[in-house]
């Protein structure tokens, strides 16, 4: 097969990560008989500083006319704790999702056996925990009116949701339930608000499309609780937008695994894919950044977008692998071992794929 | 001194662990020569039952004349999963929160040396953690105008501040930090929420006025992560309504004391005390329910509300007794042990004083 692929690197260790995932999907292309082409595309503090917006119109045209986009990370000191600046690399992020309509924002969280000791979690309350978010994108209070009245001394941020926005969103929450515990909890917070509520009644009324799939609903301060808790009772769960920002963040760090945790946003015209771990600025150009994330993100894409499933799988397995092996970039290394580079990780895992 | 306290037992365990505490500030007002006169008054399921609705005009004139207000806990299961009927219990706590003006929500998370084991977090992550958040709780998306268009398929939900609400409840929030570590964590959403860019700036204009206190801005999703990972780094964290919601439910579980944290809501005309834990229906009337953080939140009536610190000490100093000798209920009973009862745990509260 042949695809073409966006390559957004973005900034800080967004370059140096995708880097190592290019060479193990080449790797993996060159094994499988597949032919990929790269269009690299600016986004973020980078695209910011060489033409004035994070999300230039020719980078939209090339993730448009890919197969998928696989991305890094964006984000720059400069642009931190300044949230009102005119121009921002996250304003970027948000319009991509938007006009590339990545409504489903999937975000896996899930246990390496041998990174078990790293979570803040005691091994019994984290053991066996594989959960999925399916966090809705493009929609509420992310996009909705916002602004100023009284001469500033109000703000306002509108939340909104159409039940088209829900039933798609839910639509591949039971899908994804299907093909794994058949387990869906709905997270809302209906006993407050209306688009809950019509988050709520949406998902209520598709249960009889799927009798199999078992649906739990519950409020997003409950569910905060239990991740914390039992992270281990929970299969499929989906989301509104934000309710989706703050848990699934919560939910990567519980696993100890967070560097190593990919995602997926799929939508109407394509996919991305990216590490869930940002651009770490104070890594930057060291040779130091864990790039398993990215190459875990490169796997889903190979299986999502591409139907591809032995090509992941041998992703995975060559992961694994250097796991097990102690094949690793510093952040992972055991007391008294020796620390990988980014791209000596790499070439270890196309080496030995 | 003489105290006039409105009673709000309200449903499930509510009463029981309401007697509890009503029996340990007597004990402490005979004590320190106080004079306390408790007025019981109806809400949540209890009221919807009696009268038709949650808060009661009646109980709100109790409330407004009291000095304090001691609330057990609401919530029926018979209301559970229906969040549109027309009548709810926490319809009843929202309309007081607002009537009575009760701004700022308190939330102590705190651990106790004999209780750390409880906790699903490792010793070393959770060990001395002692934070606070001041959620504002009459304002935002709460309140905000919300409804339905477009024949009900389109829902929206407004959230609405102002500089004078981020102001009051902030104030709160820098006086507390001086009287602690001097650390305040102002928590938002400023990369995408006009409301949160308000908050921020608002924020900033006050860090003048407090030239001591060290206030740093962190983004809603962060602050999920940390409080997981390093809960102990923080001191005294402000947010908004919905933010608060979340995040003090996911502070809480993280000690493995949640049954021991008390509460406090102040705000205009009144204040009110009570244990975060709900109302509990499946342990309501059997004498099992665990009374100490609405003991706790008296302590925090005492000291807050009429500024006697000796009664708090003198009643937190017997729970940390209690705790140690094991006189608990079955939640906190070690294996092996015996669990006492609800009023058991009361009566030896009372006679240790
Ligand atoms: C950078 C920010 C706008 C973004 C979001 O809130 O969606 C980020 O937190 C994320 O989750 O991808
Ligand atoms: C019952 C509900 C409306 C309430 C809230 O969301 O404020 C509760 O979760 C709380 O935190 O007191």
């Amino acid at each position: 097969m042949k695809f073409n692929i966006a390559l957004l690197a973005g900034d800080g260790i967004g370059p140096e990560v995708i880097n190592e995932a290019v060479k193990v999907s080449d790797a993996i292309a060159k094994k499988f008989n597949h032919e990929i082409t790269w269009t690299p595309a600016l986004t973020g503090a980078c695209a910011i500083d060489a033409v004035g917006v994070p999300y230039p119109d020719e980078t939209h045209e090339i993730c448009m006319a890919a197969d998928a986009v696989l991305f890094g990370a964006i984000g720059h000191p400069k642009y931190d704790n300044n949230p009102s600046a005119p121009v921002r690399p996250e304003q970027g992020l948000l319009l991509m999702r938007k006009k590339l309509g990545l409504f489903a924002n999937v975000r896996p969280t899930f246990t390496f056996p041998s990174l078990i000791d790293n979570s803040p979690l005691k091994r019994e309350r984290i053991e066996g925990t594989d959960l999925v978010f399916l966090r809705e994108l493009t929609g509420g209070i992310y996009f909705g009116e916002k602004g100023r009245r009284d001469d500033g001394e109000t703000a306002f941020d509108n939340c909104v949701y159409t039940r088209v926005e829900v039933q798609r969103l839910a639509k591949k929450g039971f899908e994804l339930a299907m093909t794994r515990s058949k387990k869906l909890c709905c997270v809302d917070k209906a006993n407050v608000l209306e688009t809950s509520r019509l988050w709520r009644e949406t998902v209520q009324a598709m249960e009889k499309d799927y009798p199999e799939v078992e649906v739990s609903y519950e409020f997003v301060d409950a569910v905060a609780m239990r991740l914390v808790q039992w992270p281990n009772s929970y299969d499929v769960l989906i989301t509104e937008n934000l309710f989706g920002d703050i848990l699934t963040d919560e939910a990567s760090v519980i696993s100890g695994s967070m560097g190593l945790m990919p995602s997926a946003s799929v939508g109407e015209h394509t996919s991305l894919y990216e590490p869930i771990h940002g651009s770490y600025p104070q890594a930057t150009g060291l040779n130091i950044a864990n790039p398993l994330a990215t190459v875990l993100s490169a796997a889903m894409m190979f299986e999502d977008a591409f139907g591809l499933k032995a090509e992941a799988e041998a992703i995975r397995a060559v992961v694994n692998k250097s796991l097990e092996q102690g094949i690793v970039t510093e952040d992972l290394v055991s007391k008294g071992s020796k620390a990988y580079s980014t791209s000596q990780v790499g070439d270890w895992l196309v080496a030995n794929l």
